[in-house]
């Protein structure tokens, strides 16, 4: 068997791409022992081994494979597989791994309970190859990426958040992926457009029409700006069981996988279980509980106790980013004049009246501490303009009482 | 020194609620160790060990514990102490334990670094006795109660969610305790008080005029079918410093404190801090991350894993209820004719065309399952009423078209 030339690699690989669906462990194993050409070979010959040969009987009579590198060329788009320098291995390293894992471990991936048994059988065999529209080499794209995924059905509030998100992350360099879908996932890719980011969207069909058609001006544009990818080849449906399939390309391909609106049964939070799966962070962004479009995220949350509560792209970033250089800055109120004060100088500053002045032992019997605290005290609220001394005794500066404000 | 006779007591109990701020483990200690009545006398004749003398310097010379009764009774008032049946022991053996615990540990609780110095510092003493105003038996209304507490600039979804959970929460035979403020706090008490059920404000002064005075009606209302609680006498004014120290109680009152909205900044987290300190649950309903009025909450969420996410009250007694019999019941999505269909029925079922009737093996190509496998799916689709078989072949029966509307 002499080494066989990169067109036939490609050949093959495209071959496999029309002839079984993408995913499977069976495949997944004979490509990998004996390479893509004799394992497409063997598939069209009927010579594989029991799983993979039954994988591949409905379709291994058809060779549309020329054809379909053809109809990507006429789309702008190109098939990227693990031979060429683009292929996406760093991005694909933690999907080997958790593969491996799982294969070892029976097959059966650890569930929470609430996954439906099918999207537990979903296999995660990495891509054999993938179907490609948009000009950044894909490992470039994928270095440093998140998914932001959710809600077909989603609310203004989950679309501007989303929006936000992806935002905030595309402008701070990083890649956001998703599905293209409508709802969360478009206001994902828009917000990453329109920082000037790049933007990945992974389609369960073929690239000639993305699903869903309703979003073709988007997908023109994330072609221009970013990248189309599928596992299928050019002309093929969006079935409905490929989103599961192309949901746990989504969650592999990303550094880590943001919920942000999901019902209780949407494909987002399989993704995100995916993504658990896989090894990646898995985020989810709360919302009222009032929604149901954030009853599947909270449901998430409470039951799953890896998936962190995120509210911004600053947080996104500190937990999938660089250790120390991502970290989000802490939330903060604006300082008022009894920071920092001493728990006895607070109290001591509590017995003054609100308007007139007292001597220190009336202050002490109001507070309520020792009368030589007082005394001890009323020199540095002094000096931080908070209390005065007059003749009458100390006062409070109009300064204190404008902090005290909101409460007596 | 003969035994002291109940009165006796309850004016020795009633002269150290006003003589000293409560939660002071130094008088408590005091008190543990000489009874009320001996520490009361040793206290006012300035004969007490350091820093309790310390702590009843401004105040020992002044005596009006018999005024303060009578005030009481004046407003329908009484106060109850250890001594009484009444006395909420189950409720406080929790604050015991963890006061004793951090006395031990060298008094400084365990932060998340979150917490304000001055909070830190507030002890867990337990009370010394309690100003109350309502009918019902106090360790009877404490026997099974939540708190729900939030921001004062609650929004109205803060207080729609507060009510709501505060009227599942009496439905189910839960009493509410809360800090009678504006916001959530009455929301709360309202929500209870709507459902029928018992409600409790503690107050951070005295009860002759609860703060804020705006909330006068509602606690007439409380006063009459619930309980009004200080640890101030009646004329107390709710000094600043009060509120802290008022918070620990309601922590420490509740088998679990519910945090509903609040900002950065808000005294509720200080009350979910304390409730951690004191081994109780906490729990915390998120909100949109667009609010300022959820950050505070998401950030607790996000710093504490002991913080548990809800959404409605069933889920709050899951987490307080007694094990077993308290458990939320699965937010379900409605079924679908799909459900429970093996993964390879799926995907023969999404082989088949929207409409035309097409043979088994032209299934087997769309779907890309083994031919054979087609035809071991088909007649469990028929049996569902998925599928049926045509003379030209097999077609989608219209319950199975209606139920993929929602995808190609």
């Amino acid at each position: 068997m002499s080494k066989p030339s990169a067109g036939e690699v490609r050949l093959a690989r495209a071959w496999l791409s029309r002839a079984v669906e993408p995913g499977r462990g069976a495949i997944h194993d004979l490509v990998t022992a004996v390479g893509p050409v004799e394992a497409a070979r063997r598939l069209r010959a009927g010579e594989a081994p029991g799983r993979a040969a039954e994988l591949a009987e409905a379709r291994r009579r058809e060779d549309l494979a020329a054809e379909d590198l053809a109809e990507a060329g006429r789309l702008g788009a190109r098939l990227v597989t693990p031979e060429d320098s683009e292929w996406p291995d760093d991005a694909l390293r933690a999907m080997e791994i958790a593969f491996a894992r799982e294969r070892s471990a029976g097959g059966r991936p650890a569930g929470d309970g609430s996954a439906r048994r099918d999207e537990q059988r979903v296999e995660l065999a990495p891509p054999l190859a993938l179907w490609v529209r948009g000009s950044p080499r894909v490992h470039e794209a994928l270095a440093r990426a998140v998914a932001v995924v959710g809600s077909r059905a989603a609310t203004p509030y989950g679309e501007h958040v989303a929006a936000d998100v992806a935002y905030g992350l595309a402008g701070r360099g990083w890649t956001v992926v998703s599905g293209g879908a409508f709802g969360i996932d478009g206001a994902a890719h828009r917000g990453a457009l329109a920082a000037g980011g790049l933007t990945v969207a992974v389609v369960a069909g073929g690239l000639r029409e993305p699903y869903p058609r309703g979003h073709s001006a988007l997908f023109t544009r994330i072609a221009r700006d970013g990248l189309l990818v599928s596992e299928w080849p050019p002309d093929a449906l969006p079935q409905r069981h490929r989103f599961l399939v192309r949901n746990r390309l989504i969650a592999a391909l990303s550094a880590g996988t943001v919920v942000v609106e999901a019902g209780v049964r949407s494909g987002a939070l399989a993704t995100g279980r995916q993504a658990l799966r896989a090894g990646r962070a898995v985020m989810a962004v709360p919302g009222p509980v009032t929604s149901a479009e954030s009853a599947g995220v909270h449901d998430f949350l409470r039951r799953c106790p890896e998936v962190q509560l995120v509210t911004r792209a600053a947080e996104v970033i500190e937990l999938v980013g660089a250790i120390g250089d991502d970290l989000a800055p802490e939330r903060q109120a604006a300082p008022t004049p009894r920071d920092g004060l001493e728990p006895l100088a607070r109290q001591v500053l509590d017995g003054l009246p609100a308007a007139g002045a007292v001597s220190p032992d009336l202050i002490a019997v109001a507070a309520g501490v020792p009368p030589l605290d007082v005394l001890r005290c009323l020199p540095g609220l002094q000096l931080r303009g908070l209390v005065e001394a007059t003749p009458a005794g100390w006062a409070l500066t109009a300064a204190a009482r404008g902090s005290g404000r909101d409460r007596p």
